[in-house]
C-alpha cells in the first residue's frame, strides 16, 4: 500500500513562515541584492518597449487605487496591476535572469510583487531580501520538481508561468507576515493559476506570461490574507499541481535541503539581451570577429552549439525585434558586423541593416550533443580562403563565468540612464546594491522608481 | 510527411468576426437568454457568500476606475476585477450551468466579461446575445477538443479554467468589434492563461478558478484591442495549447459544423445547488421520501449511481457548506429529512442538523457503469422491514428533461429577492428574458444590478 503523499504544500508554508534573512548564508544574502539589482535595471530598460507601453496603457485605463508605481509611466495603480506591468517591463528585452537548470526566469514575478507591496507597507531591506530569496527558492524548486528526473513535464510548458505565481505568492505572503494556514492557501490559489506555453515565444505573449505570473501571485496572497481558502495539499495531493503537470515527479525535491541548498546560487544574469542559449555563440562570434579585418570578408559562418540552441533559436530571417531576440543567425551576424551584442543589436535598425541581413543568410548552425549548453564553437570562412575559429567552453554569465558586480552595475546603468538620467540612476544603483541595509525598501526606492 | 496543422486559431477568429445574432437558429437565440437569466440569478444568489465577500473586499481595496458594477456590493471597479468577482458570485453556490459532455461551466466567465463591458459601452441585446452564444460555443468546443476522443486530457484539469479564458476573450473581442488579427491575439493571450486543477474542489479555490477565467479573458481582449500580439497559432501550433493539454486531440472539432451545431443546446441548468452528478440521486431520494412516513424510520439508504458520481462526491462527513455542496451523502440525507434540495439544504444549520448528520452515516453509494450519468436508483430500508425504492432514468435539469422557463424563473427569483427585493427582481427577470430585444444591455440592466 502506497503511503499518502507528504504534505509538501503545508511544509513549504511552514518553511516560509520560519524563514529569515539572518538564516541565509552570506553568499545568498549578497546574491539577493544582485538579482534585485538586475531586476530593477531590466524593468527600467524595458518600460518603454512597445509591449510595455500597451500593458501600461491598459493598466492606466482601468487604473485602481494608487498603491504602487508603474515604473517609467508616471502613474500608480493597484498592487496586482502594477506588478503585472513592471514584471512585463523587466522581461521584455529578454535581459532578465535565468535559473539555468530549468530555464525559469525567477526574479521578475517575485520582485514585481514585492516592490508593489513595499510602496505602501514599510518593510526592511532584510525582510524584503529574505522574501525575495524565499520566493525565488520555492519557484525554482518547484521548477526542478516538474523538470528534473524522475519527472518530465511537458516541455512545451512555459515554466516561469507555471511556477512563477507560486514564487510571487509565497514571497508576498512572507512580506505580509501571513500565518501558515494563509500561506498554504496562497500557495494553493497560486498553483491553480499556473499557466503558459512556449508557443507564446515570438510574440508579445512571451512577455505576458511572466507578467501574468506576477499578477496571479499577488492576487493569491491578497485573497489568502483575508481568509479565502485554497485546498490543503494543492501541490502534492490528488488532482493537484504535480499530478497535472508532471505525474511522475518527486515532490520531495521541493523541500529536501531547504535552507541549506539555494537555487538562487544557480541563477544567472544575462550579459546579452537575447535567449540565453545563444550566449555562448555570441561570445564565440565576438572572439572570432577580432581575428579578421571586417565582416565584409566573410564567406560563411558555421556554428556548433548544443542541440537545444538550434531547436529554440533557429530563426534565419527575423523581421522584428521580438523574433531577433531569439534568432541565432541574427546575433551571429550582428556580432561580426557591429562587434557588439547589446540593446542596439536588437533594434529594428540593426535587423534591417543590409550588411547584417546579408550575413544572416551565411550563418549555419549544427546541433552537437557533445557540447554543453553554455558552450559554442564557431568557424568562419573568409573570402581569401582563410579560416578563423573560436571555442567558448563557458559563456559569459554562465555559472562557471558569472557576471561580476561591475558588469552588473554597467548593465544596470545602461538601462536606467534613459529613464532616470545619470545621477538618479547611480543613486538607485547604490540603494539596490545596499538592499539589505535599507530601513524601508518602498520608501527608499519608490521615489526613484516612480518615474 | 505530415501536413502542417490547419489554422484553427485564426479560423475561430474569422468565424467570430463574421458571427451575428441573425444567423443563429431561433432555438439558440432563445437559449442565450435562458443561460443569461440563469447566470444573473446565480450571481445575485451568490454575491454575499463568504468567498464572494472576500473577493469583493479585495477588489474594493484596490478598486480601479468605476467601469463596472460589483453585483451586490454597491461599488464599481475596472472591467477585469468586476468580471472576476461577479463570475465568482455566479458559481459560488454551485448553481451555475453545465456543459454536460465536458462538465465545463461555460456561461460564468463569458457573461461576466460581457456584462462588465456593457456597462460603459452601449451594446444591443442582439449583439450581446450573439457574443454570449459565441463565447460559450468556442469555450465548449475547445473543451470537446481536449476531452473527446481521440484526445484525453488529464482529467485532473479543471476544464472551465482551461477553456473559460478563451470563451470570455472571444466574446469580449466580438462585443468590442475587434478585427480578425486582434481576435486571434486575444485567443492566444487567453489560451496562455488557461489554468486550474480539480484539487481546488472543496475549498474556495473551486470558485476562484472560473472567476479567474473571466478576468483572464477580459485581460486578453483589452490587451489585444490595443495591439498586444499573441502568437499566430496558439491553439493548434507547436508548443501550443492543444499540445500542452491533450497532444492526441483533434483540433478540427473546434471548427467542424461551426454555425450549424451549437454546444449551447447541450448546456444544462441546475435545479439543485450542488454538484450536477448528484442531481439524479436527489430526484430519486425526493421521490422515495414521499413513499414513507418520516426519515426517522430509515435504517439504510442504498444508492446506485454512475461511477463518476462516487468518485467525485463520496464525502460522507461534510463539515461546511463548501464540502456539503459536493457530498452525495449529505444531499441524500437532507432530501429525506427536509423533503427539499434547495439553498436551505446547503446552509450550515442543515449540515449540523443532528437528524441529517445521523442519516448521512446510513447512506451508502455503489458506482454502476451500466447507469447513465443522469440516472440513479435508490433503495431505502425502513425500520419496519419494508423497502422503498425509486428509479430516475434522467435527472431534472438533464438534457432529456430540461428545466422549463417557469422553473428557471422561480430559480432566478429565489436568488434575486434577497438582494433586490420582489419588484426589482421581477423587473430584472423580465429584462433578462427579453435580452435580445434590449437596445442597450448595460444601460437597461446595470441600474438594477448595481445593487
Amino acid at each position: 500500500v502506497a503511503s499518502s503523499p507528504s504534505p509538501i504544500t503545508r511544509e513549504l508554508a511552514r518553511l516560509a513562515v520560519r524563514s529569515s534573512f539572518a538564516a541565509l548564508p552570506p553568499a545568498v544574502q549578497q546574491e539577493s541584492a544582485r538579482t534585485f539589482l538586475n531586476y530593477v535595471g531590466c524593468t527600467l530598460g524595458g518600460c518603454h518597449d512597445p509591449a510595455a507601453e500597451i500593458a501600461a496603457a491598459v493598466a492606466r485605463e482601468g487604473a485602481g487605487r494608487a498603491q504602487a508605481s508603474v515604473v517609467g509611466h508616471k502613474f500608480r495603480t493597484d498592487l496586482a496591476s502594477a506588478a503585472f506591468v513592471n514584471c512585463l517591463s523587466s522581461c521584455v528585452l529578454a535581459f532578465d535572469d535565468t535559473h539555468l537548470a530549468t530555464v525559469t526566469h525567477p526574479t521578475g514575478p517575485v520582485a514585481a510583487a514585492l516592490c508593489a507591496w513595499a510602496e505602501q507597507h514599510p518593510i526592511s531591506g532584510e525582510e524584503f531580501a529574505n522574501a525575495l530569496a524565499l520566493g525565488i527558492e520555492v519557484e525554482c524548486r518547484l521548477s526542478n520538481v516538474l523538470l528534473m528526473p524522475p519527472a518530465q513535464a511537458n516541455l512545451s510548458l512555459y515554466i516561469t508561468g507555471i511556477t512563477g505565481p507560486i514564487g510571487a505568492a509565497v514571497a508576498l505572503a512572507r512580506a505580509m507576515r501571513l500565518d501558515e494556514d494563509r500561506t498554504t492557501w496562497a500557495i494553493g490559489l497560486a498553483a491553480a493559476q499556473g499557466a503558459g506555453m512556449r508557443s507564446t515565444h515570438g510574440s508579445m505573449a512571451a512577455f505576458f506570461v511572466p507578467a501574468h505570473a506576477a499578477r496571479c501571485g499577488v492576487s493569491a496572497a491578497l485573497l489568502a490574507a483575508r481568509g479565502f481558502t485554497g485546498s490543503e495539499a494543492t501541490l502534492e495531493g490528488g488532482k493537484g499541481f504535480i499530478e497535472v503537470f508532471a505525474p511522475a515527479a518527486d515532490p520531495m525535491q521541493a523541500i529536501e535541503g531547504f535552507g541549506q541548498r539555494f537555487e538562487l546560487m544557480a541563477n544567472a544574469y544575462k550579459p546579452y539581451p537575447c535567449g540565453i542559449v545563444i550566449h555562448a555563440a555570441i561570445d564565440a562570434c565576438l572572439d572570432a570577429a577580432t581575428q579578421m579585418p571586417s565582416a565584409g570578408s566573410i564567406e560563411a559562418v558555421r556554428l556548433k552549439v548544443h542541440p537545444l540552441t538550434v531547436s529554440l533559436t533557429d530563426r534565419p530571417q527575423p523581421k522584428v525585434p521580438i523574433d531577433a531576440q531569439i534568432s541565432l543567425q541574427h546575433w551571429a551576424a550582428a556580432c561580426f558586423v557591429h562587434r557588439a551584442a547589446g540593446l542596439a543589436q536588437v533594434r529594428q535598425e540593426c535587423i534591417d541593416d543590409p550588411a547584417v541581413a546579408a550575413l544572416r543568410a551565411r550563418v549555419s548552425a549544427l546541433g552537437d550533443a557533445s557540447l554543453a549548453r553554455d558552450e559554442a564553437i564557431v568557424e568562419v570562412l573568409l573570402s581569401d580562403g582563410r579560416t578563423v575559429s573560436a571555442h567558448v567552453p563557458h559563456a559569459r554569465g554562465s555559472l562557471a563565468r558569472p557576471m561580476t558586480d561591475g558588469e552588473l552595475d554597467d548593465k544596470f546603468l545602461d538601462q536606467a540612464r534613459a529613464v532616470l538620467g545619470e545621477d538618479a540612476s547611480r543613486e538607485l544603483l547604490r540603494r539596490c546594491r545596499a538592499l539589505a541595509a535599507l530601513d524601508d525598501v518602498g520608501g527608499q526606492l519608490s521615489a526613484l522608481l516612480d518615474a
